[in-house]
């Protein structure tokens, strides 16, 4: 089971992280983080897919292009993105800089950053940063390494667990942040995964992908999709389980793990959307394809509409039903079934005939489920999201330039 | 010219118009509203892709089908959507009773309905609304029955003008009512529009279809396409002009002013954007087509982080671009140049070196600009939109159901 906990990135063997303030966030709060594995990992990756993407995107893509590497730098306060060639002149710094703190090659160095578009990084401030990062490198740092990732977040996002794997004890875990400009399409916000199983680098980035479309890409805060997101994961096989080189029982095994890891923090990352006073879970079922019913739970996830009704508390399931009319995919009004948690509100083109009381009472929960049957195939979708509040306003009105 | 005035639909000839309370809205506003003309009008519509169609969409697509009416009937405070074989009895009582009242037949009359989803008609105060209104109908009524249409709007939208055509003068004009569920896709929230030109049914369907393709589908308050959407013109030839049953001059000069009152109309949805504080004009140019202008314009105008910077008066260009990025369309970082009315702020893949002062004055202004030049081909398109407020979060989390 996924375990929320602070051990995040430092429960798997081998690995060593740190978080310390640079200088780049105006608050004064930490904002660089250095993730690092003495043995060499096995990596893979997800990326954003939006077209304007960051400078440390492309460096990161390099490093999974190359299959293996040993550390990730990360700062916040600063996206380096929009930045031209001085920004891809500082990313790669960034990276040289931290390899040459570790003694490793910078084509080892994963690099990612999170923070304002448009500005350059302040490379005196990076450049002190990284050697105190480096120097505060510790085997339980996943903590303070997630503390200083975060941005507008309201909390840490870390979590890992161990399961067994060919008689060999398997560590898994990772850190995030999220909250604004979250709508990942095929990768999302910053997502660091450390393991230490064996496994080879095109079946890792195989798992990746599977579990991150199922994870990540089911999540939307506001429809946003950042110019910076990335999901990586090392795998420096220090737990000495045979080395994972096909589809066998142990890589389902592994798969089921990363799920586990991916899924618990895409959820964190949707419960801590900005300003949000509600986690909503959008079940779609019945449909005809896994596709359609992305489409179906996204439309009622990102409609502005349905997300006010749920900060009001008010149980307006003609949102729902309007936004599922509307999302593109195959429906038919007569034969869908909408349900919050368990109580019907939408049956079959029509309104339901249900409890008031009980429905007033599941509006007031802060954790709701939307269950949509579209009553025509097999395929189904879970998306999460939360609700859209006065505070999301203020937080994005508020974050100036 | 499209002037904004209260002639709306009773500027044309041998139209009457009347607003009354038929006691639907909780509120005690006005809410229902009739229009009709005497000479048998050729009509044309567009309406909802929202596969969740109220009931009133179904009858009035009949009446396009026939292609003459006479009359529409309209209320307000009760979408009639998602009700079943109870709501198309309904939407056809409405229609039979307008038309008894007036002595027409029932297929001679348009039935619209907007409010809340999932709830019957109160038939016994729509009967005795209809009776009301019929007997209300009179040659000023327009502004009466624009008032008794709208549902949040903050202000009544309607206009019309008078142009010439070949001798003869012909009028034109339109009410409609916005705010909330905005967002068309073919079809558009209530706009009912009338003229006195004579023109064939094929013609005035392909002229209105156009101009609501460059109009009310290039406004997006919301991301919310509705259950009730229709745009309706009724024309009766009363202005005498050479009937028009070919592409020609006439042709021309009556979809230009066909798409003055649509636009200026879609215009002033967009300004009462509810709890909206700007109006955001979003041109995309030099895209490689029609559509991947519109699907970056379309992306900018919905990304909850850009109208939220623009509630917040602030010139975070980094989210614009970003929007621009993830639009699904074709498009280069370091070919496409954005400014903020006539100040560029990204300049081919990086910010550009603005003014500050200057800039602070436009996002200090009520309507602003977006520029967006892709520099890739010939093809362009223009959204409207307005910001995310406060205001916006509490309209929605507290128009209850």
């Amino acid at each position: 089971m996924f375990k929320e906990n602070n051990a995040g990135v430092t429960l798997a063997k081998g690995f060593k992280a740190s978080g310390i303030k640079a200088g780049v966030k105006k608050s004064g709060k930490d904002d660089m983080a250095v993730i690092f594995t003495e043995k060499a990992a096995t990596v893979a990756g997800t990326f954003t897919t939006n077209l304007v993407a960051a400078a440390p995107v492309f460096v990161s893509k390099d490093v999974v292009k190359k299959g293996t590497a040993h550390a990730i730098v990360v700062n916040a306060g600063c996206a380096n993105a929009c930045t031209g060639e001085q920004g891809m002149k500082d990313a790669k710094a960034m990276a040289a800089l931290t390899a040459k703190e570790l003694g490793i090659d910078a084509s080892d160095v994963f690099v990612a950053s999170t923070g304002i578009i448009g500005q350059t990084l302040p490379m005196d401030k990076i450049e002190a940063g990284i050697k105190l990062a480096v120097a505060a490198l510790n085997e339980n740092g996943s903590d303070a390494a997630s503390k200083a990732i975060v941005t507008t977040d309201t909390y840490q996002k870390a979590g890992s667990f161990s399961f067994e794997l060919g008689g060999k004890t398997v560590s898994i875990g990772g850190i995030a942040k999220g909250s604004g400009m979250i709508h990942p399409n095929m990768a999302t916000m910053l997502c660091f995964i450390t393991t230490d199983a064996a496994i080879s680098h095109d079946l890792l980035q195989k798992a990746l992908s599977k579990c991150v479309g199922i994870s990540f890409n089911m999540v939307s805060v506001d429809g946003d999709t950042s110019t910076n997101d990335m999901v990586l994961v090392l795998a420096n096989g220090m737990a000495e389980n045979a080395m994972i080189t096909e589809e066998n029982a142990d890589y389902e095994k592994f798969v089921a793990a990363l799920e586990k890891v991916c899924v618990g923090l895409a959820q964190l990352v949707a419960r801590d959307g900005e300003g949000a006073t509600k986690f909503l879970e959008v079940n779609v079922t019945g449909a005809t394809s896994f596709e359609d019913a992305k489409k179906v739970a996204m439309s009622v996830a990102k409609s502005p509409l349905v997300k006010t009704a749920f900060f009001g508390q008010d149980a307006n399931w003609g949102r729902i039903i309007c936004a599922v009319g509307y999302a593109g995919a195959q429906m038919v009004p007569e034969k869908t079934i909408v349900s919050l948690n368990e109580v019907v509100v939408f049956d079959k083109g029509m309104g339901a005939a249900y409890d008031e009381e009980a429905l007033k009472a599941i509006m007031e929960e802060h954790d709701i489920t939307v269950n949509i049957n579209l009553g025509l195939g097999e395929d189904k979708a879970t998306v999460w999201t939360c609700d859209l509040s006065y505070e999301y306003v203020k937080i994005n009105g508020e974050y100036h330039t």
